[in-house]
């Protein structure tokens, strides 16, 4: 490695050095005209920072409750899918990280490595499961019950996807996974998506996931979740007030504001213009959540001073890992965490709860244009 | 063709290379500036989507009535003109395109394929004729009936047109027909465009409509056409909602909201943008459609949810024609039927009745900017 | 010329070949950091327009009166100075191209081709003198009186130059006349800004309107002006309401917004932003008229919609006059004249009084971004 | 030097050639993204002018009294840091350009000249003292002390900086002080910020922050700083309403609006669109500045107009101080003067006191987009 990245751009631009050119699509690539993707890092620099000053900001704590645990920071790791086509010790590496940094890790039901796999590389970090929900119930119930078993403290069940988001580089490099790898909670190789078949000129995974994931999904399935587990449920990819209204009445514990990344319907705000009013509409009776096109220490600020918790960060975390392992996601998150704390004190905010709507506003433009 | 196109965009880098110049020119350009051009496109990107999650989209149909006909899809082939200079088969490609994929197809006035010649090569296929209004009414008459006694469905009046605007690629090119082409439903060489005389300095077919099209046109042509005619007429070109509240006293059966592709009178407002208040003027007493600027599934999903009965899509009809012929255009309204598929799933609407206005929001800037 | 220029900005790029460069920066140069001249230009397109349809635009009369005196078309020629740097024929050939045209020339103080020339190269066409007041008013007298005698039919006052704006390139160049030319309209070299003199590290036109133009200028001037002249007075560069108000307290004939082509105060709105609250406060009890950034047929229709009674144009005249003499203007001015009537024709209006506010409406963003 | 600069940017080009890269980059960078950095400068031209005319403006004074002290003009000299490393001179050569301009200098607490060399160099000059609070209560009383016994007139005390803001360039080159300067008007080589140590993977500075400065800072200490000294206080870096009411509090004699030239939370509005809620909230009960983008004439008239009492220019000064010494200087703050009383002519102001708030206004786009 060159030189130190200073920020996670730098990351990235390492990932891309090292990373085969159809991994890093597949991690980087947004939905269509990847319109989202872009304003989704835009939108942050419409939002401007009102600091307060001369607030005595001495001592800083990061530290929130998320779904009743105590986390070290308002950062945590998003799911990402198949973590190993980024570096060998996949999600392994990624949850190490998060133990030492003291903060929670998503585990997607695509991972590269299994569930109990992830709990035992790193038995005290606050684990939760993101969930598909497949055609077979069974099958989805097993992975809850996974979960459940090795310690996991949460479900965060994916609503966004009834089918595969069209990422024309995926579809342009007929997307599979490379064939050393597998998902590892799944036992046959067409639901580990590890089959040596073609999938024609589409994205391997889109066919995937048309072949086994549910696209009928209802409100009802959610009661049907709850109902199966004891573990909190936060429903992640809302986008609409009214969605978040209706979560309520199925007694979800937290709403992730989410786009996927980006990578499912192209078109749809930024999370961070979004999460006002889902926040409103969401009146603290769960907890709100966002990911989506977070890059640095003053977006995450703002992302609390619209009401999050806390954000989950996933492609930087693949970036950091891409580039040196548990070691690069420790980086990474260590980078996220001190420029947040930096951007707090300038702020004038010595803990999370003092973060206060009043120090953003929106702006029509973005400050550079 | 060294890689599958996988989006309208792909199709149209390969038709500029296939394409003598001036002809794609002639296809691509918008008049004087081109500002309209670039806003008819830019515009969908201001319109953002607000998905609904969890509403079983397993089933999705996307059909839809249009003057009274069933199609298969809310996506129909808009009339461009001399078709046979992007492919040999021309327009008859393109209607076998449209009868596969249960589809309609408007055929311009100015077609190298006849309008008997389109009806036979797909029978079935629903039709309907876009009409310029010759000073020559007996002529203009005839088509008309031509139309009818080929089975077309309606009558497509364009009214935007007294004259040809003015794109300076055509002026430059001094635009001619290819000789070995004319304007198929007419007699003499003259109104077919395929004189051999010199048309200065000056584009050619903007000689043709000063010296054959009527400038005079007035509202009293329209009941004019209505009393010739039994089909259903739709005014072409419509942005005011004053002519649109007009054009219901005359008793058209359809709107279409078009800018002429951004050929005509440029520096007017991308059609996405004015369709609303079209829309809201002629309160569903008329059947509301648009053309222009349309390049991908989300497009047409803002389009259905702003009150458009269905859009028509010029240009990216000819890339696929000018790729592959027939099955170029297959390929496109294939693509473009997937791409409006998923978007509907995505955004949880199963029917294009349950495309509704709460699923797009008017922001100021475009996504990316 | 390789190619027949079909807008004015292929002209622009002609006689941007032709020119010497200190010459093509003195024409086309704004002041400062040149942000009011591109904005000039880009604010139009911010303008959109709204045409009507079906409204018989067989006849078209772009005629107008202009204090009293009726042209062809609501086009004029601006004044600009020095015009024998662009062509060695320059105040006689842009005149005779008026003459042509049937359309007015307001001549430059600081022309190269005296009072008394240009009247006698074309005594029928309308023409009107620029004017700056001098601090030696029995020469500013005399000027005025050359005019009355040489039968032109107004005075339009500058009023926006105390001192001349900062040009940087004028700066850089040292700009001074080409040693064989002179002001025409002066006597002693001094104030024919023909001395050999070096300006030291400035703009020499900036030095010479220091020592020979009054910064004392104020409404009392006006009333004087007024009062030493039959000729009707149009005060040019006025861009605030109030400032129109007073204007009309000193009985003045006609009011131009101008910024003076962006050459003054760099910073102020665009020509065409400002109209509109000009017309509104003026209220019919003087004709407005607007210069500015117009480049296109468009661009003037929006300026009579939003009630100027005629638009000047400069630079486009000056770069046709480069390219061909008065050939290369009157080309301009039939391009200029032809692109208005095709934009009135297409937006549904047979004449000016015809071309009302409900056919524009502004936009937040251009049409371009 | 190859030509001579006619603008600011000029000579911030010749700086960059002139300077070593890292000394470059310490000057001219923001924080983070730098999104602020442009911003200021940007923000500028959304805010349009709205010129009177005809008003004599022959004779123009441009003088002002800031803290009871008269300069010759409302700009005056920021505080930056370590002016030798742009010229061997440093401060003492900044501060007698000042003198000669007959405008004042504020002197930063860590230049590479003390506080009573920069006296002697200029005893008549406006000097005001920029004050970091140092943990060190004592030591920083002592700069206070030096400050009054050499005559200056003000404190300018930093309220935006408890820690430094990270500026990702000077991250990567270590920035540390070159080895033959300190900061002088410390004792020990830890405070002159000239020990030979290693600071790791950090802008050295933002370890000396870290180490030095006091982050407890609390509106309390503003009322200490007033009681240990007798000089005017100006608070310098309000960026909220509400913080400008609190310092009124205090007493405190003026505020500063400023963003610390983007260097410390980025992601803050521009300065020149904060000013007007300070401006109103403060009510004339305290002297308001701003600092900040200021690169031109015009730029000041905003200030100006949306109430500030003078303008700081940090960067400006230091790229004339790179070129040449204090004659570099001087010709920066004679180009700004002249800028300036050249806008202020055009605009129609003839003394300060006659900008007033109708000469401006906020557009949404800048000019140039």
């Amino acid at each position: 490695m060159s030189e130190k990245p200073v920020c996670i751009n730098d990351y990235e631009q390492q990932a891309k050095r090292i990373l085969p050119k159809a991994v890093f699509d597949y991690f980087c690539s947004g939905a269509d005209e990847q319109e989202t993707l872009a304003d989704n890092v835009a939108a942050f620099s419409r939002w401007r920072l009102y600091p307060r000053v001369l607030r005595d900001v001495s001592c800083m704590d990061l530290s929130v409750s998320i779904l009743g645990q105590r986390v070290s920071m308002p950062i945590c790791v998003a799911a990402t899918a198949m973590q190993r086509m980024a570096h060998p010790d996949g999600e392994t590496a990624t949850v190490k990280a998060c133990s030492s940094a003291g903060t929670g890790m998503m585990l997607s039901s695509w991972s590269t490595s299994s569930i109990e796999e992830v709990a035992e590389a790193a038995p005290d970090a606050v684990r939760w499961l993101q969930l598909y929900i497949y055609q077979d119930r069974q099958l989805t119930t097993t992975l809850v019950k996974k979960a459940e078993a090795a310690g996991y403290k949460g479900i965060f069940v994916t609503v966004d996807t009834p089918y595969l988001g069209r990422r024309r580089n995926d579809v342009r490099n007929r997307f599979q996974l490379p064939s050393h790898l597998r998902m590892a909670n799944f036992e046959t190789s067409d639901l580990a998506f590890s089959s040596k078949e073609c999938y024609g000129e589409d994205s391997g995974l889109a066919v995937y996931v048309a072949r086994a994931i549910d696209p009928s999904l209802k409100w009802e399935d959610i009661a049907w979740l709850k109902k199966i587990t004891t573990l909190p449920v936060v429903v992640k990819g809302i986008l609409r007030a009214d969605d978040a209204r209706e979560a309520l009445k199925y007694g979800v514990d937290g709403i992730l504001v989410s786009n996927h990344g980006a990578r499912q319907l192209d078109g749809v705000p930024a999370t961070i213009d979004i999460l006002p009013e889902i926040v409103e509409a969401v009146g603290g009776k769960a907890e709100v959540f966002l990911d989506g096109g977070v890059r640095k220490g003053t977006d995450i600020l703002k992302a609390l001073a619209l009401g999050a918790k806390a954000v989950f960060v996933g492609r930087p975390v693949l970036w950091g890992l891409a580039c040196q392992g548990d070691k690069g996601v420790s980086e990474v998150l260590q980078l996220l965490r001190e420029e947040l704390s930096l951007a707090m004190a300038l702020a004038g905010c010595r803990t999370v709860k003092e973060v206060d709507r009043s120090i953003v506003r929106k702006s029509v433009l973005p400050s550079r244009i």
